[in-house]
């Protein structure tokens, strides 16, 4: 017998039929003697209605506090649905809210974190022999307001009740079934990956690999809960995201190739090179909770610099606005934009023994002529912003050089 | 300077262009310096979509629990939606669920009472200049749980929150423009009225005027909470509910007649004639919150009697089902069920001091043929049970019996 965390996504969720097939699972593992927590995303398509409905009415953005508590009665429906299919199942079942639980956050309306998940309520249901199914992507700030956690919120939210729950896994189906050492999509000769670290994730959830939130898997590291990814479409394959075990990969060197386009440039040119500055032009953007990427400073001529970063794609027109007006202030030269670029990575515990990785990298992309803008490095990831246009390729090539396909390699 | 609590059903609601142009009357008595209090069905047709959902997973009746959840979503988005709008038109505003007031109710799922109304809360956001836009029909019980207050609840939900902000008037904005004589759709001479006393509009809302549930105007009769109902689709025409005025309706014996058709008749045949079998037969009814209107005992034979009472026809099913259990238990010979019936009534203030309203009533419906099959009374009603087929006619010709379509009565 084992405490279990379910996490369906809303791909999972599209239809009744749907909903009915993952109560079905859901029920078995409660049959076979589990106690069992699931957590929801909204049926598929519903977040985007609602957010669109929010928008319907007004010219300017809506207010972010009603706009999630719009959105957040997607999953709202989505549990109690579940609940009512389970206890139709005979499965006892009791659906919660962030607000139940309750699920605590701060204060970012459409981007909380979560501060404090509530345990009693929800171990007092699991003793009570009842699924306990959870509302996804939502919580409630210290004013009593929904909030709602960003896109892809589900995969932490699930993490966070598994910890909290000191639960025995945290089993997350979505519609892949695991992670591969590239998008299938893009390279056909992509591998399926059974195991991978934390870290090794991270970088390749960071990364746009899209199977997990990356927020997800970084509270799964902290807490040491261990996940398991699987399609609710069927079939076999899996994979692990765990902590590196001592006779683990010894062999690999680079476990995946990813690519993300989902970044965009800002460059502040001729900026004065003394302290502070840096601090001054990055820090609006802290505030405003948009996520700073790679940062690279030139070097200092004749007391001036240049900064150049990346920002979510989307967060790019807020940012520039914020990013002008303090360019103004210190008297910068100007403020140049660039969202057609693309982020191309190689991750892989196996390369902090391995070094050479990073030459053999610049190497095959300049032996096809894509031009390297940015670099940024951490001990197990090497990532180059190239133009847009190479992304694909730079993936395939990446992907060769480093002999993922070849399955002696892993 | 007043202020105002505005209620609005969901055909005022029913699309983005709906919800603009009641936003564009809220701004207005915003402007005007009035502390505005909105309180907000859900989008018509909304609730009726959620009930479906709710129903639609599972071959049993939902968890009254989980349906309330799924269907109190309904109220969650127009609030939201509301303020939204609201704040676009420059006019601040902060939308209220059930949960955040609090709305604190009994634990009857789907037509939960109303026990307290948080005060604190709304205050302070009706002092800082907000427009306070409050989900109708939902609240929450002792367990932390999302109650609904049953079809019509958001009328109560107004009542509610205006008794509490001692509030100067209740608007009731929906698709009539007040209360009328008769149902205009039956009898085509009834008449307008400006003004009803609380004690009258209850007997009308409750004998199916349509215009109110009962609910809300005993609730606004309790706290002396002036009401004011008035189409949201223009004209000038409204109607007052509030307490009789020395000088009003002098001459008025009758104000209205009504037909409800939403009542079917329970008949237990054969019960011993002996202490406390009335209350063993309707005490389940109670207890299963099954509203018992009419209640007619006949005289006793041989020790011997019949019980004859009416329910809602929504809940003759269930009842039937109590009952009949019940009728085994004491010997009774069989339960009967009608559902084909009607109750006429005619309501007035007036008939206090009028004796003789009941013989005229009994000798109309007598001389078109018609057969009383039940009679009950008040101080302000006398009530008919009657086959269906003879309910518009028997409007009709009580309508003018009592000269309402003459004007010079009023």
């Amino acid at each position: 017998m084992a405490l279990l965390v379910k996490k369906y996504g809303g791909s999972s969720l599209a239809t009744i039929d749907h909903i009915k097939k993952v109560a079905q699972d859901i029920a078995a593992d409660h049959q076979k003697g589990n106690m069992v927590a699931v957590i929801l995303s909204a049926m598929s398509g519903e977040t985007d209605r609602l957010i669109e409905l929010s928008r319907s009415v007004s010219d300017m953005p809506p207010s972010p506090r009603e706009q999630d508590s719009i959105v957040s009665t997607g999953e709202q429906i989505s549990t109690a649905l579940m609940a009512i299919t389970l206890e139709n199942l005979g499965c006892p079942a009791q659906s919660y809210l962030g607000w139940h639980i309750p699920m605590i956050t701060d204060s970012s309306y459409q981007k909380a974190r979560i501060l404090e998940v509530g345990k009693d309520n929800l171990m007092q249901t699991l003793n009570e022999g009842k699924v306990a199914v959870i509302a996804g992507f939502q919580g409630i700030n210290d004013k009593g307001d929904i909030t709602t956690l960003g896109r892809g919120g589900s995969d932490t939210t699930a993490v966070a009740v598994a910890a909290a729950l000191n639960a025995d896994a945290c089993e997350i189906y979505t519609d892949v079934d695991g992670v591969y050492t590239a998008d299938p999509n893009i390279c056909s000769r992509a591998r399926h990956l059974n195991m991978v670290t934390y870290e090794e994730m991270l970088e390749l959830a960071g990364l746009g690999a899209k199977v997990l939130q990356i927020r997800a898997v970084e509270l799964a590291r902290k807490y040491k809960v261990p996940l398991l990814v699987k399609s609710s479409f069927g079939g076999n394959r899996y994979t692990w995201i765990r902590e590196e075990e001592s006779n683990m990969m010894e062999d690999a060197v680079i476990s995946g190739v990813t690519l993300d386009r989902n970044e965009a440039k800002i460059s502040v040119i001729n900026i004065p090179d003394e302290p502070g500055v840096a601090h001054r032009i990055i820090n609006p953007l802290a505030e405003s909770a948009i996520n700073v990427d790679m940062i690279i400073q030139n070097v200092s001529i004749d007391g001036f610099t240049d900064l150049t970063f990346t920002v979510p794609s989307t967060d790019l027109h807020q940012a520039t606005s914020l990013i002008e007006k303090v360019a103004h202030e210190i008297g910068a030269k100007e403020v140049r934009t660039n969202d057609s670029i693309a982020k191309v990575s190689v991750v892989g515990t196996g390369m902090k023994n391995h070094p050479g990785v990073a030459a053999r990298m610049f190497k095959a992309l300049a032996d096809e002529n894509i031009n390297i803008q940015m670099i940024s490095t951490s001990e197990i990831r090497i990532s180059c912003i190239i133009d847009s246009k190479y992304g694909e390729l730079s993936v395939r090539v990446l992907h060769g050089i480093f002999e993922l396909d070849n399955s002696k390699n892993k």
